[in-house]
């Protein structure tokens, strides 16, 4: 029984959904290597130390750096706002430290393929923190389509949208920060773009419309400040696979609250997935007997890659941060040589941002674009 | 109490639910003018003829342009395959006769423009068949826009999709000639586009991507004939009022039977209408009280426009038919002077088309088209 | 070609619907024998000749004696308050006319059993308006359980709830006269049981608890009136089969509009039919692989019983009228010697209402009740 | 902050589920005790010390009474199989340690009540795993009603059907064993009655209906064993409120795998919970404009109790074991002198056990039994 040792940076919502993940993930699927909460970072000792108390780890620190050099971390863990997720990457691949960094990655395509190159000659692993790839029935979408039981994929319709940012009072943060390489297509369209290449494949060419709402927001200190980035966007894309469909991201979206779906059809069947319902996929098979032809509502449980290790009888649900405790599964799994390494890494992060940065730029030139072409200006 | 004499040309499907709503009308809504089934007219005498006997109309015949000419009919009511329409419409018109045509109206924007301004200069009154507009469920949704409760329309996002032609053996039929305008788009799309229109308003400007699946089919005698009209086709839009969105459309959706849906985002609310669950609603209103927001799933009932005359207790369901007799009792009302004259006649019929013709435009040549352009250049 | 002549009695909502069905039944089927709105009748000649004018009606008086006596007439259908079932069944019965009457039969199954005897005495057929039987997802519920695909019956959750007295401020009515037989259990309950006795057989035993809930209602002219009659019922059932369930029945259900619904258990599979969504079963059929498990939610469509007639594509929905006209038709078919006559008849009803009296006497000693020793003590 | 020191005694699939939970309880609520995983016991030493590795328990031990009697164990955990349940907490009891005993706590109503006498002389916190009471939705439904919000509740219907023992094949266990008070009622009936009595109230009489639908399964060792206990259940059951209802039970359930469901109806509002889709609650309230009446579908976020620890965001969804998290989280709270003292405790455990053997009782005698006399008989 072998011990990993974490180093997190980021004591926020998904810095304690991560230490969450990291505490549960041993005992759920009874791995041979413990994850070990060994040193937090945040912004200053007196919340480091907080937050370390608050989530169980051994140490804390106000100074990410030393996180980064301290011999015994293992691995370090970066959940802090965007815009510090490239310069605290670069700092782990210097140390030679595999790196599992929250999306997204960079705030644009170039950093992140400056990114992925740099690990890749350090040699150093990485992960990145699409979560909804890690849900049971992502994969059993996934599997679905490889194994050829719905035919050639001929439509991907791909939604995220939430409400967030709905209300124009809703103040002026970071997520706002065009440094920060946000906006609602780089914030929620990245997840159902991780999806539609997991499960569809590459894309190649798009056209995007995109607007902002809300064109100012009031800043924590009571004035006001423009907004840079797109509050809605959507894009028609076109598949590797000769697929085509759209894809869609908005954090405007009233009454939306976690809408992040997509129903793929194929020549001989569909998929529905709805992350608001992410314990079901609905099935449809060609060729049911007349009568009883319809989709089939398939409940999670222990059949489907992941779940037994939280509960052995179906339908009895998983939460989102269960999801996360298979993501970080996924991480040990991939660092000790098990498993099928299904996590995206930074190459597959740049990947994903340059289809971000085509539909921005599509939605700036109005003419469809080159994913490639992106990609290969971003230094693929 | 007035007699409103009816001449039917064709006795297909649409033809039997012409019939059977022309039936229902003055019962269901106690009008004082009552539909009487006149005449008939199919391709030969002996079709017409037996036709006539089940549907009950007093008289046949297999020469449909007798039929426009009889002076014992009132309307001429055109139900026949796709090309045929323009001719007929055209006879009618220059009858004097007050016509109800099917959609498509016309095989192109420049053929239906023709057509709206003859009926105009005849001063013919003219309905087409986009028959969901008079679900009461799109009447609602109009109704909560119209009223300003979701505030700004901020995205659109509509979809029409069956999966009829998803079978390849499925065979060469009237509906894959070009000729007579059809392909995805003008079949299916043309619905979700005059509900686009109904509830948001017109369509200024788009993006189409469009293909064809099943490039050849078996034709009824053995050989197979080339397809060249659209399977499946998706297209970025934007309103003239500012909102924005997609307009989906196929008939190659394998598993959908009745996907006509769409879920509108307004600032202050949202609204999702989904004709596979057509006597339900759903609406997302902002402000309601943290532990208690969510949205609300209104069934139809008598409260809602056109209800009451099927069934006084709501939740008790109308079928597709029903929906038909809303429409021909509209156009009742739209002939005797009452009623809010809701009907699509020649000329939106025509702006409907225009969409289609901008979305194969668009499709074809990989820009934004103007539909403005193309109703212009289609004579509007 | 023939005709066959309806003498309606009663033109309130159920009267119209009927008159709807009969005008649509041939169109809708084909059938050979053309129902003919020949004579309604109604409680004096004003009011009766103004709905016949709206319905279509050749003829109308308000004498219906004189309606049941008309040589013109050869089916009379009664439509009216509960509380005339009875002798107007009486009537038609002695002049040897066939009679369709609404449910309820009769108040009590003592009753209802004379009638049925005195039907098949005077070789009268007869025919009930359990509507939901002819839905075509029941027929589908029925054929699933008689293929036995799902195994042998283990349970029953039946329930017809809805709300229109919820508000105690909804006034008395015919439909709270004991006289009439009424109650909720009466009134639904009586849906649900003949649902019940459709697809898994006749309830041999049952134990019930019922209440009243409002005490009193206002009348018409101002005053208070106790409520006798029950406002909601459940029961535990036992079928003859071995089977086992529930019934429940609940006009107060607050926010229940449609809500008649039952879950079938068997062996190897399940069904649950919700007329709430009623053009949809979701089934259950053990056996599939783990991975793919769970519910088909099948949409009606053409391959289902009596669907074709009224719309070729499946999933574009029947109503509720729709599903009257289904009723009309197969009592075209019984009085013409076609069809399996799978309508209900005055026997069926009386052993329907045996069960409603059943369940009220149970509720009244609380004791299990012998369904067949109701039955004898009331002349099965 | 403080160190709570757990024993947990078994390592099946609820001594994981409990580990996980503890492990992750502190984090999630930010709570000044911290739970810690100090001794684990199970059947044997080798057992004990291998899932104490993967749980990340500090010490193991195959002798659970040196378990309780351990100094360094502050409370003592128990997830055995049912029937040894009764034994542990008494030796808890005897050592004056708090207790925390999943469901059932006992085989019969007089056992638990004993159990309740003896912890509450001695003193001795008490908690029993009914852990879908900790639902965020539970608690909404219960804050629903005790508001007043939906008025006087007139009707429960509660089901929990699952279908894990439908296979007559599926081998004999220990929850069989009469011996444990095992049987469908017992096991899951007991989840439904817990939710009857937390939202509605106490259960005053019922009458019941139960049946072993498969009369003997094989055991391990290839013989076939009798089945005692019972299968599926039905009681009619009435509140002290003076509402009435059903419950339901069954483990043969054929197609559900977590239908634990409720439907409430009050005079002026009702709610649907289902935890097949436990991250939603369905609301209807009297009173909307009757063009926009309807159920709200409410789901789970932040504004809800306890669910902000998992997720800052609505909609993201808890799973189960998130609920045993808030659980432990409620022990926590319960043994500092914080919270509301939500959880229930050895005696809540006795009457709910006291309408299990109701419900067996009148299934024996057919019945109704009063609840009262059967826990008075018990010792209550």
């Amino acid at each position: 029984m072998k011990r990993l040792n974490i180093g997190l940076i980021g004591s926020g919502f998904m810095g304690r959904s991560h230490a969450l993940a990291w505490r549960a993930t041993a005992a759920t699927f009874s791995l041979r290597t413990t994850p070990h909460l060994e040193l937090l970072a945040d912004i200053d000792e007196v919340t480091a130390r907080k937050a370390a108390l608050g989530f169980g780890f051994s140490r804390s620190t106000g100074d990410w750096p030393m996180l980064v050099e301290d011999p015994d971390v293992d691995l370090v863990d970066i959940t802090t706002p965007n815009i510090l997720h490239a310069p605290m990457c670069r700092a782990a691949i210097a140390a030679r430290k595999p790196v599992y960094c929250e999306k997204p990655l960079a705030p644009d395509a170039a950093t992140a393929f400056a990114l992925a190159r740099e690990a890749e000659a350090a040699g150093v692993p990485t992960f990145v923190g699409f979560n909804y790839l890690r849900n049971p029935m992502t994969e059993l979408a996934r599997d679905i389509v490889t194994s050829g039981e719905i035919g050639e994929v001929w439509n991907f319709r791909g939604i995220h949208a939430e409400d967030y940012m709905t209300d124009p009072e809703s103040p002026w943060t970071w997520r706002l920060d065009p440094k920060g390489g946000a906006g609602a297509v780089a914030d929620l369209g990245s997840h159902i773009i991780s999806l539609a290449r997991y499960v569809v494949g590459p894309i190649e060419r798009l056209s995007a419309d995109i607007d902002t709402i809300v064109r100012e927001r009031p800043t924590r200190d009571g004035r006001r400040r423009a907004v840079e980035v797109d509050d809605q966007a959507r894009a028609l894309v076109r598949f590797a696979s000769g697929a085509k469909g759209t894809i869609e991201a908005s954090w405007v979206a009233t009454g939306r609250k976690m809408y992040l779906a997509f129903e793929l059809t194929g020549s001989k069947g569909s998929i529905c997935l709805n992350m608001e319902r992410m314990n079901e996929l609905k099935l449809y098979v060609s060729g049911r007997p007349a009568t009883l032809d319809g989709w089939v509502e398939i409940p999670a449980g222990p059949a489907h890659k992941d779940y037994a290790g939280f509960i052995p009888a179906p339908a009895h649900q998983l939460g989102f941060n269960d999801i996360k405790t298979i993501e970080t599964a996924e991480i040990v799994r991939g660092l000790t040589g098990n498993g099928l390494k299904r996590m995206p890494d930074f190459r597959e992060a740049a990947e994903i941002q340059a289809v971000v940065d085509a539909m921005l730029m599509s939605g700036r030139n109005g003419n469809w674009v080159s994913v490639d072409d992106v990609a290969k200006a971003a230094g693929r």
